[in-house]
């Protein structure tokens, strides 16, 4: 399999993939990208079509680990070079990765995905085999995708050690809305109000460090998330602000915030409970086999084989 | 010394001070908190005059550890049985505590503190011995306080392992209100802004794990401290507002979260860049102690000694 672009997650799903057993290539863009990648041990070129002609020859599995600004140049190239290689993704967007990449003609042959794994840092030295081992990893069963690339990208992922969640894009960017880019957004106008009060960073606590966590990742790769999800992330910002407007009001007019913590606490009560189940008994062969296993994902069902 | 309450906090102080080598012992208001301190061996009851009446005998220190909605009860008795005992709090807002307290006719020996440390536990079974260790206590410089319960108090903090940042309790209450009372806030609004979106806990990974930990918080005590602190909390919940707005504006006008994302990684740079420094050369006894106190506090100091 190909990777293209070796940061934090392709370079970690590069070394997990090998770990497993793979024959991995890899792409990226700078030279030190890929001279690191070079100097752990791994096959990565800054090459681009050296790369493509190579996932051509092999009929390899392409995987698109760069941030969506970035697309456009790599897929152009796999247009040209290698359309017929089975196609995925690993970013934290679907509907417009699935956009780009049908504007590319490159459709038939694209199943999305996006492991929910990270950590704040990134590019190749922060990657890890391990990022993985553990997380959910979204897989599109959007209309029409391939069942034979549904089932390769599903055992990658598998194969990383993730559990798959099947999803459809536009399903998927509405929770990675709410779990992932509001949080976002949160921490960053967390960091912000702070900033400049005087005493606030000698107090600073559990609380505070927690709550900005996220606002030390690259600015780049969370503008890249929410401004290629602006029809998730603006109703989740919209709900999140109406929910602090109406707890200003009663705290200034009737001194309580007892509805939204309340309510806080009673969802977070109901994440910590949510529980998982394994999907059993949908095949890709069955008829509706997508919208089957949409279902099946939003009740809370994921796939430890492929089906 | 003497715990009025044997939760989470008061618990913990009752177990770090005892293990610093002081003679300790407690009050709680219901018997089952009483009777499992005094199953770990601690000596507690929950006869609250019983209680005071060792205090005013032994002109001990008395620690309240009750959230601000119960100190009322507490600081009557205390003014009738031990009003000359020196007194402190642990409680994570100061000016509605030293209101209460000088309504009660105590402020005299009162010197407010608040340990910056917790957990989303509550309780005497969640407390620990080490709570306080590396945490910041703040101790208050407000006007007037008197030097011989202010060295007190810092000594108490210093014994539990905490470094001491002197402070005035209004300028306490806007940084707390800042970096730990509104996070607490915007980890409710995540959490209620996810609940209910399919998917969303299936895929919900660090960055909402880590931004809703708070709202895992008994939502009494997240009321006790943002319902008493509305001067602190309301201007802190308005500004965050504020920035969201604009940034919802951004995204929708312009499909841009620049702003708002440069801004907050700029500031969690700050933050982790924010160096303490030791403060040397103030003494209790010279005159404007309190306020050169508060200035070094404000300025990134810390006192590991008794000034």
């Amino acid at each position: 399999m190909c990777v293209l672009g070796l940061g934090l997650i392709g370079g970690s799903l590069m070394r997990a993939a090998t770990a497993a057993g793979r024959h991995v290539w890899g792409y990226n863009r700078s030279a030190e990208g890929a001279d690191a990648a070079r100097a752990s041990g791994y096959d990565a070129t800054a090459d681009l079509d050296l790369a493509l002609r190579r996932a051509r020859n092999a009929q390899a599995l392409i995987v698109l680990a760069v941030p969506v600004p970035a697309l456009a140049p790599l897929l152009t190239r796999i247009a040209e070079l290698a359309p017929e290689c089975p196609l995925t993704d690993v970013t934290s967007v679907k509907s417009a990765v699935l956009q780009e990449v049908s504007e590319h003609g490159l459709a038939h042959k694209f199943v999305g995905g996006h492991p929910m794994a990270g950590t704040t840092e990134s590019g190749w030295s922060a990657g890890d085999a391990q990022l993985f081992r553990g997380a959910t990893w979204v897989v599109s069963v959007d209309d029409g995708v391939d069942p034979q690339v549904f089932a390769q990208v599903t055992q990658l992922a598998l194969d990383c050690g993730s559990v798959v969640v099947p999803a459809r894009s536009d399903e998927h960017d509405s929770a990675a809305a709410a779990i992932s880019h509001l949080p976002h957004l949160l921490a960053e106008a967390l960091a912000v109000t702070a900033d400049g009060v005087p005493l606030a960073y000698s107090l600073a606590a559990g609380s505070f460090r927690d709550g900005t966590r996220v606002a030390a990742t690259d600015p780049s790769l969370v503008r890249a998330m929410c401004e290629s999800n602006p029809h998730g992330v603006l109703p989740a910002l919209e709900e999140a602000m109406a929910l602090l407007a109406a707890t200003w009001n009663t705290l200034n007019a009737e001194n309580s915030v007892e509805l939204l913590v309340e309510a806080g606490h009673a969802a977070r009560q109901r994440y910590e409970a949510h529980e998982r189940f394994d999907i059993s008994g949908i095949s890709r062969h069955d008829a509706n086999w997508r919208e089957r296993l949409a279902e099946a994902g939003r009740a809370g069902g994921v796939l430890r084989q492929v089906p």
